[in-house]
């Protein structure tokens, strides 16, 4: 469930995907009941293309973007959506009659690539999903990491540039306000209106969007567009060098890049990130073992560790 | 086994100590011979202490300052110690007849504040200890944490600052070039330098020291210096960040910061690191849960984690 689409898959016990429903979200800032009855709709037909009645689902799981209590179900805070205290889990029990299981987007998106994708069998993984924001999800001997308080994860929230620019959560210079998709649309529309030239504006005219979505940021790199080429290094190095931080910290097996921008760039995106990292690897022995790689269940991945997740809670 | 002093102890089963050795540590560059015989003699010395034959050891462990292969007992690369590739636990089994264990130096410490400190039945905790330069400890799910590599819990090594005061390891802007014991002497030099007055080089004299040590800055606080409690106050600033950052990403149960400023200063040191962690943390829930403490154990926790590890891996 995240702020531009929903996509829900039915899977069977091994995570083998049985049928798939996705539409954009609709959003309505403060009223999250028309989300809550889509969602559930698309449960609905999700399992009808599945040729399944929903109670005959062991368990439903939802990614959601934000702040959320894996244990009481309620999303605490998700500016995508512009909720904030949503029983997300509880409404959608009440309208299912099946057990609902709520967990944070990227968080289950590691599991997914844990269990099926770029991570299988790996001891220790780390996810990175770049998009509006930036988020995160750990594995580590062998499991999801939750943390002492059950919020790991906020690995958008490192300080990496210090005094740095301002972070939607009040800090300065975390990697989510230098190099999150909002990051590079703020730093091209700064270049453009400093004078340079880009054909991003003409993109975004002719494709009817009014943000700097991953496929502007594609046809701009088609046209060799400067401003969004320097923009998107300027991000790369400055992921690269967050991969090589928490390498240097936890090294992993394994560290997975997701979100729009790698799974349509897929190595023209994490390539850079990934040359960055290993020059700045503190141990330099055998670092090719650290795998750096795209996501490889792409928009998927977090559906399909949602149902992981279900299984494992239910 | 340090690059200043080396302090050895026996334990029994439980980690209850049996006696105690200390002396300074006879560096002499390029040439490691002299300091694996002083290892050997304090571990015969501390055994005669604690009335014990050296035949009698279960095995020896060694924490050594640097990046050491646990696996092969080599010391790949000391600084402090001026040491590359020397093959520590080799040598000394030779001498001591006796299965000997080698680790890094904040590892075994790390295990030390696990096992008897002030991470004790922590299931998640991470160590940062403060020095000549900085290192760092993690256990996770119950057990210390390697790694992929068995190169986990470089911490010294997260860029903070991009583009920052070059580090020892080539990278600009590791915490380790911000707010070590090293980068604080190299602030308050250039503050002396640029006409600042201070009563550092003072004390320094009085006492006969060429480094400023964690006894100079106790005694330049005690004397209220400003130079001393503004570039103080800055690494406190950058450690609470990094302890931020960590905790954003893994959410501990606890943090233990050690080193010689931790165990001199004690809550002086670690209330002002602890204070900016707290506002920064992105999830406020329950953060006072988080405890952001200083070691227990002091000096001591490497010999005694040591003492853990050498009987967990023997």
């Amino acid at each position: 469930l995240g702020g531009t689409s929903l996509l829900a898959v039915v899977t069977d016990q091994r995570g083998e995907v049985l049928g798939v429903e996705e539409e954009r979200t609709l959003v309505e800032k403060g009223n999250p009941e028309p989300i809550i009855r889509q969602v559930a709709s698309v449960v609905r037909r999700v399992c009808k293309k599945a040729k399944l009645k929903v109670a005959d689902l062991e368990a439903v799981g939802i990614g959601a973007a934000g702040a959320v209590d894996p244990k009481t179900g309620i999303v605490h805070l998700a500016p995508n959506l512009g909720w904030t205290d949503v029983p997300l889990g509880h409404e959608l029990e009440k309208a299912l009659k099946v057990d609902v299981f709520i967990d944070n987007d990227v968080t289950v998106a590691m599991v997914g690539e844990h269990e099926q994708g770029a991570a299988k069998r790996a001891q220790s993984a780390i996810a990175i999903w770049v998009g509006t924001g930036i988020g995160g999800g750990l594995v580590l001997k062998g499991k999801l990491h939750r943390g002492g308080r059950g919020c790991a994860g906020e690995i958008g929230h490192t300080v990496m540039v210090f005094d740095g620019p301002l972070c939607g959560c009040g800090r300065r210079g975390c990697v989510e306000a230098l190099a999150s998709r909002t990051a590079m649309e703020r730093d091209v529309r700064a270049a453009i209106e400093a004078g340079q030239q880009s054909v991003v504006t003409e993109i975004m005219e002719e494709t009817g969007k009014t943000r700097m979505t991953s496929s502007v940021i594609e046809k701009a790199l088609a046209a060799n567009d400067a401003v969004v080429v320097e923009v998107l290094n300027k991000a790369q190095r400055i992921l690269g060098s967050l991969v090589a931080n928490l390498v240097n910290t936890l090294d992993p097996e394994v560290v997975v890049i997701g979100g729009g921008l790698a799974e349509r760039l897929e190595d023209r995106f994490v390539g850079p990130i990934r040359e960055t990292a290993y020059q700045e690897f503190i141990q330099k022995n055998a670092c090719e073992k650290v795998r750096i790689v795209a996501s490889k269940l792409g928009d998927r991945a977090g559906a399909v560790g949602a149902a992981f997740v279900a299984m494992s809670r239910s």
